[in-house]
């Protein structure tokens, strides 16, 4: 029931063990939960407890571990053989005198790999600071060193299993901003529109079953549009009231991330639609550069240029890297399009470009949601660029 | 635009000073989202990126810390005056060369808190270790000690306003599962029923505007019935099919979870319909003995021997204390029902009695979410208690 092939799981594996050798690892500790499907498929929503997968040099299969009520999920979601899932018993949830990584660290000195050199993600959520004083408090012959980003490096190309998947969530993307654009009227609720957006993101689409998105749908009206991370309220829309909207379509937890305006009147206020032209055109031209070979700081200087005839200002990174995610964050944290970002892009790259703008008085939002092809980009959808006048 | 008087969080703030005082801490660093909320109203899905609330005892009011872009939020959401909330530059973000904390740790020594007793949440997703070690290193004269669940020990008694709040939720969570049993049936795709427990979460009731849930529509069909934390796929369901729900209606970020079970027929399998006796006394039984002044483990001894005529077991925890959260968990890491948790039920505690049973062959799942009286307990939502045959 996993969503791959069990080849591709074993390319993953291996392309990850690569990436462990070149930075001398011998045993790699996964909590991020899209880290932990992508290395088996495993997809359940127990990540509010401490569970990993590990992968060692010296062994083919990696190891689900985790709580024991989870252990069947993993059996199911996962193309692990039975004696790879390991569950610990309940008592060790939250508990003040025991903690998950003493039985964790008990099956790694089992498997004799207890004086290896482990990375760990020590900078991702889901592997908090205390994880990491049990383990070296438990595991006192190894030596930790950070694998902080490395499974997310691993994941930045994509395979064609993958792109269909993000083409399904693209699909889906497209009925997702339709139900916003068809629900948010003055006078409805924004709670409303945001059930209806909820919706068309679960159901998907009749051949693509939507999922749960990484990010709950932010929609910013009225003063709210100065800031770009807000969600929804019961307060109703109103009129010459502008709605910031940043979604996703969402297929087995990849991503197709859609952002757009919308303004509620006929006449939205010049420096909005000023700011609007200068960030389509900007988009536009951005597009049009990016191909294999540029750097994610020469997209973003084009960008740059392009709207430097303007008096936009745009201080945060233009775009990302996207995928597979679980909440809290669909950017997969590797490529960010931004002064100093060397990373050089490649074919099957995914991107999210979102030149967002919030001012103080005035806020507009547009996105590209693409993949990397041999010249240029195809995009994952097609959607009007345009404020949209309700 | 906070969600409670300025009084309130004042109230809050002083129960959580006193608690720091207890156990000498100077400054708090708050991560956690929920607790974020708690101490200054903050809601934005920002917590993807690093951010804290700061508590010290030397100043009034809490500050916020954050990512520029989200500093407007705050600004929008709490009820902090403007110079307790401070932004750090977008390329902080997952720079490979600058870390949040840095920007944290010069605040810090700007208002003369880097020779404190420093508390910090070392075991809540949000700090990760990388945060402590940048901390560490940032403020060398600081002491860390730990505050892991200093703030969410301060939420465990609700007041009115919250408590208001949960009861609003609680007629959500009526909406929500009327929604999972009207639109469960044979033949329709799981992400469409999906699609209608969003919705009614997302859209409440006419007086409530519904909130996202900590943690999305949970919904095991079929032989996923035997483990708790799966979502749902575009798979169909069939006759003669069990459906475990849990589910939550949500105000404010306020919860009343709410799980029950669906059979798809009008035979359930012996073994079903005898688990479901057993646990739905043994359920009654409980709540019957429930009242301030007995403890955690008393509670759940209760159940033990409310069942133990029966072959039901159950491993796991009974239940545990809810009221405000985020993703990735509506529990609040308090009180726990099971052996060892010596915490005195008081009044106007809430608690999520959930007595799961995840067979390898059938699972049930039905729940109460409650508050404590000064007697006993009062529902959150009136809900038939039954397997719900369709």
């Amino acid at each position: 029931m996993a969503a791959f092939t069990k080849e591709e799981y074993e390319q993953r594996i291996e392309r990850t063990k690569a990436a462990m050798n070149e930075r001398g690892i011998d045993l790699l500790f996964i909590s991020q939960p899209a880290n932990m499907n992508y290395l088996t498929g495993y997809d359940g929503w127990s990540f509010y407890v401490h569970q990993c997968v590990l992968v060692s040099l010296d062994q083919k299969e990696p190891m689900w571990l985790g709580r024991g009520m989870d252990a069947n999920g993993a059996r199911i979601t996962t193309y692990l053989p039975d004696d790879c899932i390991r569950q610990y018993a309940d008592d060790y949830v939250q508990s003040t005198v025991k903690h998950p990584m003493h039985f964790i660290a008990d099956v790694i000195k089992e498997k004799g790999w207890d004086k290896k050199r482990i990375g760990v993600e020590m900078d991702q959520f889901y592997f908090t600071h205390r994880n990491y004083v049990e383990l070296e408090k438990s595991l006192p012959d190894a030596t930790f060193v950070d694998a902080n980003t490395l499974v997310n490096w691993v994941r930045i190309i994509k395979s064609e299993a993958e792109l269909e998947f993000m083409r399904a969530a693209g699909k889906v993307a497209i009925k997702v901003m339709d139900a916003a654009v068809a629900n948010i009227n003055v006078g409805s609720r924004e709670c409303d529109a945001a059930a209806a957006i909820a919706a068309a993101q679960y159901s998907g689409t009749e051949e693509y079953a939507g999922d749960y998105p990484a990010i709950v749908p932010l929609m910013m009206a009225g003063e709210a549009t100065k800031t770009p991370h807000l969600t929804w309220s019961g307060k109703r829309y109103t009129a010459d009231e502008a709605v910031l909207l940043e979604l996703s379509g969402v297929y087995k937890h990849y991503h197709a991330p859609i952002a757009r305006t919308i303004f509620l009147g006929k006449n939205p206020p010049k420096l909005m639609q000023d700011t609007a032209r200068t960030v389509i055109d900007g988009l536009k031209a951005t597009l049009d550069f990016i191909k294999p070979g540029v750097t994610g700081e020469e997209v973003e200087a084009e960008w740059r240029r392009a709207i430097s005839h303007s008096t936009v200002v745009k201080e945060a990174r233009l775009g990302y890297s996207i995928g597979l995610n679980y909440p809290p964050d669909w950017g997969e944290q590797t490529i960010s399009l931004r002064p100093g970002d060397k990373t050089v892009v490649k074919p099957n790259m995914a991107l999210h470009l979102i030149p967002g703008i919030w001012y103080d008085d005035v806020g507009f939002e547009v996105d590209a949601s693409i993949r990397i092809t041999e010249t240029g980009y195809e995009s994952l959808y097609e959607y009007p660029v345009e404020i949209f006048l309700k």
